[in-house]
């Protein structure tokens, strides 16, 4: 046996025990008569200590030891008397009367501390020495922790967690696929799923009523900071369901795992169609954590002589409380960040409410009966400041969506450990891309429209398609997405007209999901559900941005796993096996 | 909403109260002033009653409906007067006042009933449908339950899941990968995992003590009757533990398991070497709920003058206990089976212990005397058959545990519902091939030989490399292996010398497992563990031959998912993108 005890459960009530304890050595502090020793395992670290006195051979051994070596030590607890009331096991330390040592270490490539001195590749090249950095074990203890109170809450709701396949068929709508070749039939493909979205559909078909599953999916996309090829999902599905009866499952999923892991209880979830976050954040996903909602100011700065906004579709601003301190220097600065290509804008209109009346940056247009007017939109009150953006509908919007979060980065508006959660209700069913000049699905194929806009999927104007609404759900907090889902289409027909306003052939609609269409014939019940996005989950719950901190084992930018060097050329004798030649070029 | 009940809830407590329920038409029985109707939903059945009387035209409308057609209906629930005990809800009935068709079905071109009329093709390509018969249900649904159990009994002892990655490096050592071609990485692969052996190693190096996961692996096998290329299990590893602590711990798993989902206490987990498992069985996996364990004649069968047994290595056999009355031509039935090439003995010797005395088939050869001996070691007493067979002694062992396990079916002697758990302990380090004339693994490469062995793997004999027994075990229930792990090395050195023994040049060693023999000189901790067939796992607790009717949507022997009709071709802008190109010949 290698312990009787792990190295964070001994406390002050087991003074006087001869104990075992295996672990890491943390630090190693020689104090000539004394050598004190923390080890450490992933329940806590004890303090251990080698008296010269006592023991000249063992105290003179584990003066030896590095940081990192494997260790078992024999010994009796004792109470401390320089208590570390920070840890749990502070009362407390092992008099060492016996060492035994399990595995030496070589120094390690970076310090094993919260705050390390790896950078990224050096990180992720000795990732099994990374993860041994407390802030990392943390994240995915976390991980697991929420993995399994996400299993209790759907289980005690008779969700049953089925598998779905990860050798699946290729389908050219959406993302581009991972394939997998197949041996045993030459020249054909698997592909790995993006989601099991059909599957569990027709698990909903079949009866199974309520299923869920944590299930990885893949995306052969160029990788941006934050996207990995294999993600995780919590993929839920429900039968005889109203949107009503999901949000509110959903609702309380959330707030089990905020409660069950970080013990707060989250407040209101209020409701907001797509179309009023548009208009009011620039934004699908806004954060709620702090104002600044846009106001529009069309009908009273037009006609005036300001060319740019008498030709702008759009003017719209957001009011900064307490800002008209601002300096002519910080607005320029502001102005210049706005007009940054990320962002895009023109230019930026600011006017402020200071104790010596109303000065915009376009005094030459607006006298103080016109500010007036804009501040009363605003609710403004001395002491405000007034930030305007112009320009056409979708793009102005989007700008000051960026402006919005920005002033909230600044003014420190965006609290750790506050969460604001939102559903946003209502999204377009269709996505007209200029490009190939089609619409694409905005959640997916499956996704039913609102049922009294049905009949409108019939029209050939492309702005009535533009403008049909689904029962399709996004949940947010704080400004990130976690969760989306729909209501779904059963019915054969309804199906069929979704994927002609998506371009398929009805040969191509039968190739790729005639199983689906299919099964709609046989009795298919109403259905919906929603997939929350379990690494970003993860992430928001601990307030941080980087998805790649809760992966025990991630890939980089350029999809490799660095530990373990791949991908990696494979022998051509497996080549040979696939049916496939390289074709490099 | 779409109801207020499942269809498997109502009971006599309910009467009176107005409800509402989905689900589908199972059957639709009129009795001319009286409609009645069972609906069905995963929860159960419930009965409905339509009265021509009281509404003319709901009931006209009800008649039209038929088998699996999804409707609604709204009533009030009453007491039966023709009750049905064996049902749950079998002693109200819903009287309808309304009714909505939520979806019609086609006929289904098969029964949804226990026993079906549809064969397995048919079933496979209309598995939603398939998938509604109870019971397949209860399998996926037991599935569901065992998966959940198996994470609470872990979880409780604070096993943490932690998902390894999916796509990693091809290894050509074990069975064939899968593979992913890498887009971004052109003409470089992913392989899928055939199990995370190596990343939960590199949890415990990393400090996590105790892992698990269940998580499906890929095997690209040529398919045999009950295999699949995807298949799940549940995988663990625990840091500083010895064998003993393992089993125990898992030993536990397995009764948790049975307790919770079967309501079973099993009995003893026996242990049995792989040596006398091999001696006294002929398989590494015993089949206990019967006896009838080899008994070595060689002493007393030798220089008699029969020199079929002269020249044999080895001469065993078993006593099937009250069989001495089988005729002359079902011995013969017997001998030929045990010919046929499938077991392949040569032939059969037996011996029955009648009221009249003991009759050999070898009378010419061995006279009263000589038989009695025979007699005793057996222990065998009037009515007792004994059957032997002779040959090289593994050929003979094996040709014995079939025809052992044939007698044990023959005699009914595997009764269901009996469960027998063994562990079978010290498992050989190597296993060689004649064929490729090197050594292979038994468990993995990753298995320690047991210490005191050691020294003896510098040999070159290779007869004393044979005799190398590792910490290696596995978890057998009715003669069925559900589980199987080792003590892994956690020492670079031992871990090198291991790879030699395996073949493995230094450079090959180092390019497939550098980052583990790396991460072993960074201080790793004593380990080891087990992994769990899931699939097979389900099949054994419901004492069932097949896995695939525990997978929701498996694949048929060719490999083929036949619902969604994968694997198939892909575009060929895919395969430029991936820089491959076909190469059928």
């Amino acid at each position: 046996m290698y312990r009787t005890h792990n190295c964070g459960e001994l406390r002050i009530s087991d003074v006087g025990k001869q104990v075992r304890l295996s672990g890491w050595v943390q630090a190693n502090r020689d104090f000539g008569a004394m050598t004190f020793m923390d080890i450490r395992d992933r329940y806590g670290i004890t303090q251990i200590v080698f008296s010269l006195e006592e023991d000249k051979q063992l105290c003179e051994s584990a003066r030896k030891l590095g940081r990192e070596f494997v260790i078992m030590i024999d010994g009796k607890v004792r109470e401390r008397t320089n208590k570390n009331l920070n840890r749990d096991t502070g009362e407390i330390e092992i008099q060492v009367n016996g060492l035994q040592i399990l595995n030496s270490s070589k120094v390690p490539p970076f310090t094993i501390e919260d705050d390390t001195d790896g950078g990224d590749d050096i990180r992720m090249k000795y990732r099994y020495l990374d993860l041994r950095r407390s802030p990392v074990q943390k994240n995915i203890l976390f991980r697991s922790k929420l993995s399994l109170e996400t299993r209790k809450y759907l289980s005690d709701l008779d969700f049953a967690e089925i598998e779905t396949p990860f050798l699946i068929k290729s389908t050219p709508e959406g993302a581009r696929d991972f394939v997998v070749p197949s041996r045993m039939n030459a020249g054909q493909f698997y592909a790995l799923p993006q989601s099991p979205q059909t599957f569990k559909q027709i698990l909903m078909v079949a009866g199974y009523d309520r299923y869920f599953q944590i299930v990885k999916c893949f995306r052969d996309e160029d990788l941006r900071a934050d996207r990995q090829p294999e993600f995780t999902q919590i993929d839920c599905e429900m039968a005889f369901v109203t949107q009503e009866e999901v949000l509110n499952t959903f609702e309380g999923l959330t707030r089990h795992l905020f409660r069950h892991t970080l013990g707060l209880e989250l407040g209101d979830f209020p409701r907001m169609k797509y179309d009023d976050a548009m208009r009011l954040y620039g934004s699908d996903k806004p954060d709620l954590r702090f104002d600044m909602v846009f106001v529009e100011l069309n009908e009273v700065v037009k006609n005036k002589g300001f060319s740019i906004f008498d030709e702008a579709e759009l003017i719209i601003g957001i009011k900064v409380p307490g800002k008209a301190d601002m300096t002519r220097k910080q607005i320029d600065e502001l102005t210049d960040w706005v007009k940054r290509p990320q962002i895009g804008a023109k230019g930026l209109v600011s006017v402020r409410y200071n104790q010596d009346g109303i000065k915009s940056s376009v005094d030459k247009f607006y006298d103080q009966d016109a500010l007036q007017q804009w501040v009363e939109l605003f609710g403004a009150t001395q002491g405000d400041l007034m930030l305007i953006l112009s320009g056409e509908t979708d793009k102005v919007r989007k700008q000051l969506g960026e402006l919005r979060l920005e002033m909230g980065r600044r003014l420190d508006l965006m609290k750790k450990g506050e969460f604001k959660p939102l559903w946003v209700l209502d999204f377009p069913l269709l996505e007209w891309d200029d490009d190939t000049q089609r619409f694409y699905a905005m959640h997916h194929p499956f996704t039913s429209p609102k049922k009294e806009q049905i009949e409108a999927m019939a029209s050939d104007d492309r702005e009535v398609l533009k403008n049909l609404r689904a029962d399709a759900y996004d949940l947010v907090i704080n400004g990130v997405e976690i969760g989306g889902g729909s209501i779904r289409i059963h019915d054969r027909a309804l199906q069929a007209k979704n994927f002609k306003l998506l371009g398929f052939t009805p040969e191509e609609a039968e190739n790729q999901f005639g199983f689906l269409l299919g099964a709609f014939e046989y009795g298919a019940p109403p259905h919906g559900g929603i997939a929350f996005g379990f690494d970003r989950l993860c992430a928001v719950l601990n307030g941080q941005n980087s998805i790649r901190d809760f992966i025990a084992f991630p890939k980089n930018n350029q999809g490799r796993d660095m530990m373990i060097d791949a991908p990696s050329e494979i022998a051509s004798a497996q080549l040979d096996e696939l049916a496939l030649k390289l074709n490099i070029k």
